[in-house]
Protein backbone atom coordinates (compact mmCIF):
# COMPACT_ATOMS: atom_id res chain seq x y z
CA UNK A 1 0.00 0.00 0.00
CA UNK A 2 0.98 3.43 -0.70
CA UNK A 3 1.92 5.66 2.30
CA UNK A 4 -1.01 8.34 2.18
CA UNK A 5 0.10 10.19 5.75
CA UNK A 6 1.56 13.27 4.02
CA UNK A 7 -1.74 13.58 2.20
CA UNK A 8 -3.82 13.47 5.24
CA UNK A 9 -6.41 15.84 6.13
CA UNK A 10 -7.41 16.33 10.11
CA UNK A 11 -10.11 17.96 9.90
CA UNK A 12 -12.85 17.58 12.94
CA UNK A 13 -16.05 16.02 11.09
CA UNK A 14 -17.90 15.56 14.42
CA UNK A 15 -21.72 14.35 14.66
CA UNK A 16 -23.42 17.43 15.41
CA UNK A 17 -26.10 17.07 18.47
CA UNK A 18 -28.92 17.71 15.80
CA UNK A 19 -27.82 14.41 13.77
CA UNK A 20 -27.51 12.42 16.92
CA UNK A 21 -30.84 13.21 18.31
CA UNK A 22 -32.01 12.29 14.58
CA UNK A 23 -29.89 8.96 14.31
CA UNK A 24 -31.06 7.75 17.36
CA UNK A 25 -34.58 9.15 17.66
CA UNK A 26 -34.81 10.66 20.71
CA UNK A 27 -33.51 13.94 23.03
CA UNK A 28 -30.65 13.05 25.93
CA UNK A 29 -31.71 13.97 29.31
CA UNK A 30 -31.25 13.85 33.29
CA UNK A 31 -33.63 12.57 35.76
CA UNK A 32 -32.27 13.33 38.71
CA UNK A 33 -34.32 11.67 41.36
CA UNK A 34 -33.30 13.00 44.97
CA UNK A 35 -35.13 11.76 48.00
CA UNK A 36 -34.29 10.55 51.70
CA UNK A 37 -32.34 6.89 52.07
CA UNK A 38 -35.52 4.32 51.81
CA UNK A 39 -37.88 6.62 49.83
CA UNK A 40 -37.54 4.66 46.87
CA UNK A 41 -35.71 6.49 44.60
CA UNK A 42 -33.05 3.66 43.08
CA UNK A 43 -36.88 1.15 42.77
CA UNK A 44 -38.29 3.76 40.57
CA UNK A 45 -35.18 4.30 38.52
CA UNK A 46 -35.07 0.64 37.78
CA UNK A 47 -38.71 -0.04 37.23
CA UNK A 48 -38.67 3.35 34.74
CA UNK A 49 -35.76 2.01 33.42
CA UNK A 50 -37.18 -0.84 32.25
CA UNK A 51 -40.65 0.35 31.18
CA UNK A 52 -38.36 2.67 28.83
CA UNK A 53 -36.60 -0.17 27.71
CA UNK A 54 -39.70 -1.83 26.56
CA UNK A 55 -40.84 0.66 24.91
CA UNK A 56 -38.04 0.93 22.53
CA UNK A 57 -35.97 3.82 24.16
CA UNK A 58 -32.83 4.23 25.32
CA UNK A 59 -32.10 4.48 29.33
CA UNK A 60 -29.63 4.06 32.01
CA UNK A 61 -29.73 4.50 35.70
CA UNK A 62 -26.90 5.58 37.36
CA UNK A 63 -27.02 4.67 41.31
CA UNK A 64 -24.89 3.54 44.24
CA UNK A 65 -24.98 0.12 42.57
CA UNK A 66 -22.87 1.12 39.87
CA UNK A 67 -21.44 4.17 41.07
CA UNK A 68 -20.22 3.87 44.28
CA UNK A 69 -18.03 0.62 43.62
CA UNK A 70 -16.73 2.09 40.73
CA UNK A 71 -16.18 5.54 39.64
CA UNK A 72 -16.44 6.76 42.77
CA UNK A 73 -14.95 4.47 44.91
CA UNK A 74 -11.99 6.36 46.05
CA UNK A 75 -14.60 8.66 48.13
CA UNK A 76 -15.75 8.26 51.38
CA UNK A 77 -18.87 10.31 52.77
CA UNK A 78 -16.63 13.46 54.36
CA UNK A 79 -18.64 16.84 53.26
CA UNK A 80 -16.19 17.39 50.42
CA UNK A 81 -16.54 13.63 49.20
CA UNK A 82 -20.32 14.09 49.36
CA UNK A 83 -19.48 17.03 47.34
CA UNK A 84 -17.24 15.36 44.70
CA UNK A 85 -19.35 12.16 44.30
CA UNK A 86 -22.28 13.83 43.19
CA UNK A 87 -20.62 16.18 40.91
CA UNK A 88 -18.60 13.35 39.19
CA UNK A 89 -22.15 12.15 38.98
CA UNK A 90 -23.39 15.05 37.77
CA UNK A 91 -20.59 15.28 34.95
CA UNK A 92 -21.56 11.37 33.69
CA UNK A 93 -25.03 11.80 33.66
CA UNK A 94 -24.64 14.87 31.54
CA UNK A 95 -22.49 12.41 29.31
CA UNK A 96 -24.83 9.89 28.92
CA UNK A 97 -27.57 12.68 28.22
CA UNK A 98 -25.44 13.79 25.30
CA UNK A 99 -24.94 10.45 23.77
CA UNK A 100 -29.40 10.90 23.56
CA UNK A 101 -30.19 8.57 26.64
CA UNK A 102 -32.88 8.74 29.19
CA UNK A 103 -30.35 8.99 32.24
CA UNK A 104 -32.37 8.36 35.85
CA UNK A 105 -29.66 9.12 38.71
CA UNK A 106 -30.52 7.75 42.28
CA UNK A 107 -28.67 9.91 44.96
CA UNK A 108 -29.85 11.15 48.38
CA UNK A 109 -28.00 14.48 46.77
CA UNK A 110 -29.90 15.94 50.50
CA UNK A 111 -27.65 19.48 48.86
CA UNK A 112 -29.29 21.97 47.25
CA UNK A 113 -26.07 23.61 45.97
CA UNK A 114 -24.90 20.31 44.79
CA UNK A 115 -27.91 19.47 42.93
CA UNK A 116 -28.11 23.49 41.25
CA UNK A 117 -24.11 22.76 40.25
CA UNK A 118 -25.32 19.88 38.17
CA UNK A 119 -28.20 21.51 36.71
CA UNK A 120 -25.87 24.55 35.63
CA UNK A 121 -23.60 22.27 33.40
CA UNK A 122 -26.64 20.83 31.66
CA UNK A 123 -28.38 22.65 28.41
CA UNK A 124 -31.48 24.20 29.53
CA UNK A 125 -34.61 22.03 30.29
CA UNK A 126 -33.18 18.65 29.84
CA UNK A 127 -32.24 18.39 33.40
CA UNK A 128 -35.40 17.28 35.66
CA UNK A 129 -34.86 17.63 39.09
CA UNK A 130 -37.14 15.01 40.69
CA UNK A 131 -38.03 15.08 44.67
CA UNK A 132 -39.20 11.25 45.47
CA UNK A 133 -40.99 12.55 48.61
CA UNK A 134 -41.49 10.51 51.57
CA UNK A 135 -41.46 11.90 55.19
CA UNK A 136 -38.89 10.80 57.14
CA UNK A 137 -41.36 8.69 59.41
CA UNK A 138 -42.74 6.56 56.04
CA UNK A 139 -38.86 5.90 55.28
CA UNK A 140 -38.02 5.30 58.79
CA UNK A 141 -40.81 2.83 58.85
CA UNK A 142 -39.40 1.06 55.83
CA UNK A 143 -35.97 0.71 57.03
CA UNK A 144 -35.20 -1.76 54.27
CA UNK A 145 -31.34 -1.93 55.29
CA UNK A 146 -32.14 -1.09 58.80
CA UNK A 147 -29.63 2.22 58.60
CA UNK A 148 -32.36 4.33 60.35
CA UNK A 149 -31.88 1.98 63.32
CA UNK A 150 -28.34 2.35 63.09
CA UNK A 151 -28.56 6.18 62.84
CA UNK A 152 -30.23 6.78 65.93
CA UNK A 153 -28.48 4.26 67.43
CA UNK A 154 -25.39 6.41 67.03
CA UNK A 155 -23.42 4.18 65.05
CA UNK A 156 -24.07 6.31 61.47
CA UNK A 157 -22.54 9.47 62.36
CA UNK A 158 -24.49 12.18 59.54
CA UNK A 159 -27.35 10.49 58.38
CA UNK A 160 -29.70 12.50 56.39
CA UNK A 161 -33.01 13.10 57.61
CA UNK A 162 -31.51 11.79 61.36
CA UNK A 163 -28.31 14.06 61.72
CA UNK A 164 -27.65 15.28 58.81
CA UNK A 165 -30.21 17.64 56.92
CA UNK A 166 -32.27 17.30 54.16
CA UNK A 167 -32.72 20.15 51.77
CA UNK A 168 -35.85 19.98 50.07
CA UNK A 169 -36.42 20.91 46.45
CA UNK A 170 -37.71 24.29 46.10
CA UNK A 171 -39.03 24.23 42.32
CA UNK A 172 -38.23 20.92 41.54
CA UNK A 173 -39.74 19.78 37.70
CA UNK A 174 -41.84 16.95 39.10
CA UNK A 175 -41.93 16.01 42.95
CA UNK A 176 -42.94 11.60 43.11
CA UNK A 177 -44.99 11.22 46.73
CA UNK A 178 -43.54 8.04 46.95
CA UNK A 179 -44.81 7.96 50.73
CA UNK A 180 -48.74 7.68 49.05
CA UNK A 181 -47.65 6.13 45.78
CA UNK A 182 -46.52 2.66 44.88
CA UNK A 183 -43.45 2.23 42.72
CA UNK A 184 -45.39 1.57 39.66
CA UNK A 185 -47.56 4.91 40.20
CA UNK A 186 -44.27 6.58 40.23
CA UNK A 187 -42.84 5.24 37.96
CA UNK A 188 -45.76 5.95 35.17
CA UNK A 189 -45.80 9.05 36.60
CA UNK A 190 -42.50 9.67 35.38
CA UNK A 191 -42.93 8.65 31.78
CA UNK A 192 -46.22 10.74 31.94
CA UNK A 193 -43.49 13.62 32.70
CA UNK A 194 -40.95 12.66 30.00
CA UNK A 195 -43.66 12.47 27.11
CA UNK A 196 -45.47 15.37 28.18
CA UNK A 197 -41.95 17.16 27.96
CA UNK A 198 -41.27 15.82 24.60
CA UNK A 199 -38.44 13.31 25.66
CA UNK A 200 -40.41 10.24 24.72
CA UNK A 201 -41.13 10.80 20.93
CA UNK A 202 -43.70 8.08 19.11
CA UNK A 203 -42.05 5.06 18.54
CA UNK A 204 -43.22 2.43 15.82
CA UNK B 1 -33.36 4.34 16.06
CA UNK B 2 -35.59 1.85 15.23
CA UNK B 3 -37.27 0.87 18.57
CA UNK B 4 -36.39 -3.05 18.80
CA UNK B 5 -38.55 -4.11 22.51
CA UNK B 6 -41.76 -4.51 21.33
CA UNK B 7 -41.90 -8.29 22.14
CA UNK B 8 -40.10 -8.27 25.48
CA UNK B 9 -41.48 -10.02 28.68
CA UNK B 10 -40.21 -8.77 31.72
CA UNK B 11 -39.90 -9.97 35.14
CA UNK B 12 -37.65 -9.65 37.99
CA UNK B 13 -37.29 -5.72 39.21
CA UNK B 14 -33.81 -4.94 37.54
CA UNK B 15 -33.14 -5.53 33.49
CA UNK B 16 -30.54 -8.25 33.16
CA UNK B 17 -27.69 -7.69 30.67
CA UNK B 18 -29.96 -9.68 28.44
CA UNK B 19 -33.15 -8.15 28.72
CA UNK B 20 -31.27 -5.25 27.38
CA UNK B 21 -29.10 -6.65 24.76
CA UNK B 22 -32.70 -8.04 23.47
CA UNK B 23 -34.52 -4.03 23.81
CA UNK B 24 -30.97 -2.20 22.78
CA UNK B 25 -30.68 -4.29 19.34
CA UNK B 26 -26.72 -4.42 20.09
CA UNK B 27 -23.98 -5.26 22.93
CA UNK B 28 -21.85 -2.78 24.29
CA UNK B 29 -18.55 -2.47 23.90
CA UNK B 30 -15.23 -0.43 24.56
CA UNK B 31 -13.24 0.64 21.59
CA UNK B 32 -9.65 2.08 23.59
CA UNK B 33 -7.74 3.54 21.35
CA UNK B 34 -4.09 4.51 22.81
CA UNK B 35 -1.45 5.77 20.54
CA UNK B 36 0.74 8.61 20.46
CA UNK B 37 -0.34 12.75 20.71
CA UNK B 38 -1.34 13.50 16.78
CA UNK B 39 -1.99 9.61 15.80
CA UNK B 40 -5.05 10.28 14.39
CA UNK B 41 -7.34 8.81 17.49
CA UNK B 42 -10.16 11.47 18.29
CA UNK B 43 -10.68 12.39 14.37
CA UNK B 44 -10.83 8.05 13.82
CA UNK B 45 -12.97 8.14 16.67
CA UNK B 46 -15.19 10.99 15.38
CA UNK B 47 -15.28 9.58 12.15
CA UNK B 48 -16.27 5.65 13.19
CA UNK B 49 -18.93 7.71 15.65
CA UNK B 50 -20.61 9.26 12.34
CA UNK B 51 -20.58 6.12 10.50
CA UNK B 52 -22.03 4.31 13.30
CA UNK B 53 -24.24 6.58 13.89
CA UNK B 54 -25.72 6.68 9.97
CA UNK B 55 -25.98 2.92 10.57
CA UNK B 56 -28.08 3.03 13.46
CA UNK B 57 -25.67 2.01 16.31
CA UNK B 58 -25.35 3.03 19.50
CA UNK B 59 -22.15 4.78 19.51
CA UNK B 60 -20.43 7.50 22.05
CA UNK B 61 -16.85 9.04 21.67
CA UNK B 62 -15.26 9.87 24.82
CA UNK B 63 -12.13 12.11 24.78
CA UNK B 64 -9.91 15.36 25.83
CA UNK B 65 -13.13 17.25 24.46
CA UNK B 66 -15.99 15.99 26.74
CA UNK B 67 -14.04 14.84 29.56
CA UNK B 68 -10.68 16.70 30.58
CA UNK B 69 -12.82 20.27 31.48
CA UNK B 70 -15.81 18.25 32.91
CA UNK B 71 -15.26 14.90 34.98
CA UNK B 72 -11.67 15.51 35.15
CA UNK B 73 -11.46 19.15 35.28
CA UNK B 74 -9.98 18.03 38.81
CA UNK B 75 -6.74 16.27 37.55
CA UNK B 76 -3.82 17.52 35.77
CA UNK B 77 -0.79 15.55 34.35
CA UNK B 78 1.38 14.09 37.33
CA UNK B 79 1.58 10.80 36.77
CA UNK B 80 -0.77 9.78 40.15
CA UNK B 81 -3.16 12.23 38.20
CA UNK B 82 -2.64 10.59 34.53
CA UNK B 83 -3.71 7.18 36.16
CA UNK B 84 -7.07 8.90 37.34
CA UNK B 85 -7.33 10.43 34.45
CA UNK B 86 -7.20 6.76 32.82
CA UNK B 87 -9.13 5.10 35.70
CA UNK B 88 -12.00 7.47 36.02
CA UNK B 89 -12.33 7.28 31.65
CA UNK B 90 -12.17 3.55 32.17
CA UNK B 91 -15.39 3.18 34.75
CA UNK B 92 -17.15 6.04 32.51
CA UNK B 93 -16.40 4.07 29.18
CA UNK B 94 -17.50 0.56 31.52
CA UNK B 95 -20.83 2.27 32.00
CA UNK B 96 -21.84 3.37 28.88
CA UNK B 97 -20.78 -0.16 27.54
CA UNK B 98 -23.18 -1.95 29.95
CA UNK B 99 -25.42 0.78 28.56
CA UNK B 100 -25.44 -0.97 25.68
CA UNK B 101 -23.75 1.38 23.76
CA UNK B 102 -20.25 1.07 21.20
CA UNK B 103 -18.47 3.08 23.17
CA UNK B 104 -14.87 4.22 21.86
CA UNK B 105 -12.54 6.23 23.70
CA UNK B 106 -9.71 8.80 22.79
CA UNK B 107 -6.78 9.51 25.10
CA UNK B 108 -2.76 8.86 24.54
CA UNK B 109 -2.92 6.20 27.63
CA UNK B 110 0.60 5.70 27.29
CA UNK B 111 0.98 3.31 30.14
CA UNK B 112 0.35 -0.78 29.63
CA UNK B 113 -0.13 -0.91 33.50
CA UNK B 114 -3.50 1.53 33.33
CA UNK B 115 -4.47 0.02 30.26
CA UNK B 116 -4.70 -3.19 31.65
CA UNK B 117 -6.52 -1.86 34.91
CA UNK B 118 -9.45 -1.05 32.55
CA UNK B 119 -9.23 -4.12 30.45
CA UNK B 120 -9.74 -6.03 33.78
CA UNK B 121 -12.83 -4.63 35.04
CA UNK B 122 -14.59 -4.78 31.90
CA UNK B 123 -16.41 -8.27 30.75
CA UNK B 124 -14.71 -10.53 29.05
CA UNK B 125 -14.28 -9.80 25.37
CA UNK B 126 -15.62 -6.36 25.30
CA UNK B 127 -12.65 -4.55 25.52
CA UNK B 128 -11.05 -3.82 22.52
CA UNK B 129 -7.57 -2.38 22.61
CA UNK B 130 -7.10 -0.34 19.57
CA UNK B 131 -3.14 0.61 18.66
CA UNK B 132 -3.73 3.84 16.81
CA UNK B 133 -0.07 3.02 15.55
CA UNK B 134 1.87 5.80 13.64
CA UNK B 135 5.61 6.72 14.93
CA UNK B 136 6.96 9.34 16.32
CA UNK B 137 8.14 10.90 13.45
CA UNK B 138 4.77 10.80 11.30
CA UNK B 139 3.07 12.23 14.20
CA UNK B 140 5.82 15.02 14.84
CA UNK B 141 5.35 16.08 11.00
CA UNK B 142 1.72 16.74 10.93
CA UNK B 143 1.53 18.07 15.12
CA UNK B 144 -1.08 19.95 14.50
CA UNK B 145 -1.51 21.91 17.96
CA UNK B 146 2.18 22.16 17.87
CA UNK B 147 3.02 20.41 21.01
CA UNK B 148 5.78 18.45 19.79
CA UNK B 149 7.76 22.03 18.78
CA UNK B 150 6.97 23.14 22.26
CA UNK B 151 7.67 19.59 23.84
CA UNK B 152 11.34 20.22 21.87
CA UNK B 153 12.05 22.96 23.40
CA UNK B 154 11.30 22.01 26.33
CA UNK B 155 8.57 23.73 27.38
CA UNK B 156 6.09 20.43 27.88
CA UNK B 157 7.90 18.29 30.35
CA UNK B 158 7.18 14.30 29.92
CA UNK B 159 6.22 14.54 25.96
CA UNK B 160 4.85 11.40 25.54
CA UNK B 161 6.96 10.22 22.62
CA UNK B 162 9.81 12.96 23.60
CA UNK B 163 10.13 12.88 27.31
CA UNK B 164 7.75 10.90 28.38
CA UNK B 165 7.76 6.89 27.08
CA UNK B 166 4.95 5.34 25.04
CA UNK B 167 4.37 1.49 26.20
CA UNK B 168 2.85 0.09 22.94
CA UNK B 169 0.17 -2.43 23.37
CA UNK B 170 1.76 -5.77 23.28
CA UNK B 171 -1.57 -7.96 22.05
CA UNK B 172 -3.92 -5.35 20.71
CA UNK B 173 -7.44 -6.63 19.65
CA UNK B 174 -6.50 -4.15 16.61
CA UNK B 175 -3.58 -2.10 15.03
CA UNK B 176 -4.58 0.86 13.00
CA UNK B 177 -1.72 2.22 10.99
CA UNK B 178 -2.98 5.25 10.89
CA UNK B 179 0.83 6.47 9.55
CA UNK B 180 -0.39 4.69 6.30
CA UNK B 181 -3.54 4.54 6.33
CA UNK B 182 -6.24 7.66 5.83
CA UNK B 183 -8.58 8.27 8.59
CA UNK B 184 -11.08 6.70 6.28
CA UNK B 185 -9.57 3.72 6.11
CA UNK B 186 -8.76 3.80 9.61
CA UNK B 187 -12.28 3.81 10.48
CA UNK B 188 -13.94 1.47 8.22
CA UNK B 189 -11.23 -1.02 9.58
CA UNK B 190 -12.49 -0.12 12.99
CA UNK B 191 -16.37 -0.75 11.46
CA UNK B 192 -15.21 -3.77 10.02
CA UNK B 193 -13.75 -5.68 12.99
CA UNK B 194 -16.52 -4.78 15.04
CA UNK B 195 -19.01 -6.15 12.68
CA UNK B 196 -16.74 -9.51 12.97
CA UNK B 197 -16.83 -9.78 16.44
CA UNK B 198 -20.72 -9.56 16.43
CA UNK B 199 -21.05 -6.16 18.09
CA UNK B 200 -22.61 -5.02 15.27
CA UNK B 201 -26.02 -6.95 14.70
CA UNK B 202 -27.67 -6.21 10.82
CA UNK B 203 -30.01 -3.65 10.82
CA UNK B 204 -33.40 -3.86 9.02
Amino acid sequence: MTPKGTNLTWHGANVTNEERIAAVGQTGCVVWLTGLSASGKSTIARRAEQLLLERGYMVYVLDGDNIRMGLNKDLGFSPADRTENIRRIGEVAKLFADACVVTITAFISPYREDRDKVRAIMPEGTFLETWVDASVEVCEGRDPKGLYKKARAGQIPEFTGVSAPYEEPLAPELVLKSGEMDVEACALALLAHLQAKGFLPPRG
